[in-house]
């Protein structure tokens, strides 16, 4: 797990049906919300169907290339199904319930990503299916309270890419409470991440000033961010996770 | 992880400061959106500190039974004062930047659990810390745009629980497109859950007539979910996530 790291270029070599379902019966050991397993995924090997996923996520190249894409799905349908069955009614439509979900589908996915790069296969995470939860849910047909969260891209390693740096631990541990960030510490905490190379040819490729800008101003901006955030809002009504 | 179970009853051994660190930085290893690191954690180990948080959990015993309590952050803040340090306007208060910082943490979390589990810890996940977010940040002095989503206690197992069951993996996986489920599926995939003997006992202990109303009308109620759902929604605008 300490050497790990992003794979994004996968062999042809596919992934055999029962070494998927293995990793996937792991990845169901994992801590849920009550155990109700507010989680589903979709599984996706057919190359129409990737084709037809690609756009949803910037034509990233690792949806057609990978032999497995993934779609891990906050899901109450299923238990809300079973409990009208069973002449119980639940008040699943709500907001607490899609956070919870969404924890139970994460903690799905990472067990499954965990128990998949022990197994020799390589992981990537696409964080574009929250921004095109609209355009997914009708491309794998999700009913009423089921929202994709994140897409996982899986297959065995081509190559063997540079592990990319993290922080200082002590940038994301606090002791009994949040100390808060002076500039002084900020300054320290992102220092060595600014210094490497690989950083700065970016600031350069992207002709920006600092490191922060190309996060601010080309990557993730405000115009983005909000505009994706009215879809998601939108797509939590739809779903009927929100009033 | 195929063996794993969730440990509430901890022994009196602490746990080193040296193997938290070494756990926490495997779990920094996980994925995150863009290197970003939206998240970071609040180490909990002083006693006080627990009985300030156990009304937050509803009192369950872990919160201070257990040598160490971790509770996992969606956080923007430190990105935020970084960019504003280097000239770069950061539009990060909105609810998709949330979602990934959510994602984020759990990301972390699920693989801290993970790392830990593999060293002979236990760990519990307590899914109250998203209903009393608003009580966590002020006994944590969580700042604007940094969350609670989820707690962890962490101890060295006292006793081996029985493995809880989980449905069979068919009824969490799909393949190419959601596969809604009928009424004869529905039964079919919840008949062992619901003949387990401890099922049928929690049953009668609620004096229910079937398991999922324990679950709609005793651990998760309407009224319960849309009150915490409000809860939830007002710390999200609180904290600078939402509008």
């Amino acid at each position: 797990m300490k050497n790990r790291r992003t794979i994004r270029r996968y062999t042809e070599q596919a992934i055999p049906e029962t070494l998927l379902n293995e990793l996937l019966e792991v990845a169901a050991r994992a801590s849920n919300t009550g155990n109700m397993q507010l989680y589903s995924v979709v599984v996706t090997r057919d190359k129409a169907m990737k084709e037809r996923l690609a756009p949803a996520h910037f034509n990233q190249p690792m949806i057609t290339t990978a032999p497995v894409v993934l779609t891990f799905c906050a899901d109450a349908n299923r238990f809300v199904k079973w409990a009208e069955q069973r002449k119980a009614v639940a008040g699943f439509d709500n907001f607490q319930t899609f956070i919870a979900s969404t924890i139970d589908a994460m903690l799905f996915a990472q067990s499954f990503c965990t128990a998949a790069e022990e197994k020799g296969l390589g992981i990537c995470y696409l964080g574009t299916t929250a921004y095109n939860a609209d355009q997914i849910i009708k491309i794998l047909s999700l009913p009423r309270l089921v929202v994709p969260i994140v897409t996982v891209t899986v297959g065995y390693p081509d190559g063997q890419p540079e592990q990319v740096e993290r922080l200082p631990l002590q940038a994301v541990v606090h002791h009994e409470t949040y100390a808060d960030y002076t500039p002084a510490i900020i300054d320290e905490l992102y220092r060595d991440k600014e210094a490497l190379e690989v950083n700065k040819q970016f600031v350069r490729e992207n002709q920006k000033e600092t490191l922060a800008q190309v996060f601010t101003d080309v990557r993730y901006t405000k115009a983005n961010n909000e505009h994706f955030s009215d879809v998601l809002l939108n797509v939590l009504k739809e779903q009927g996770f929100l009033k």
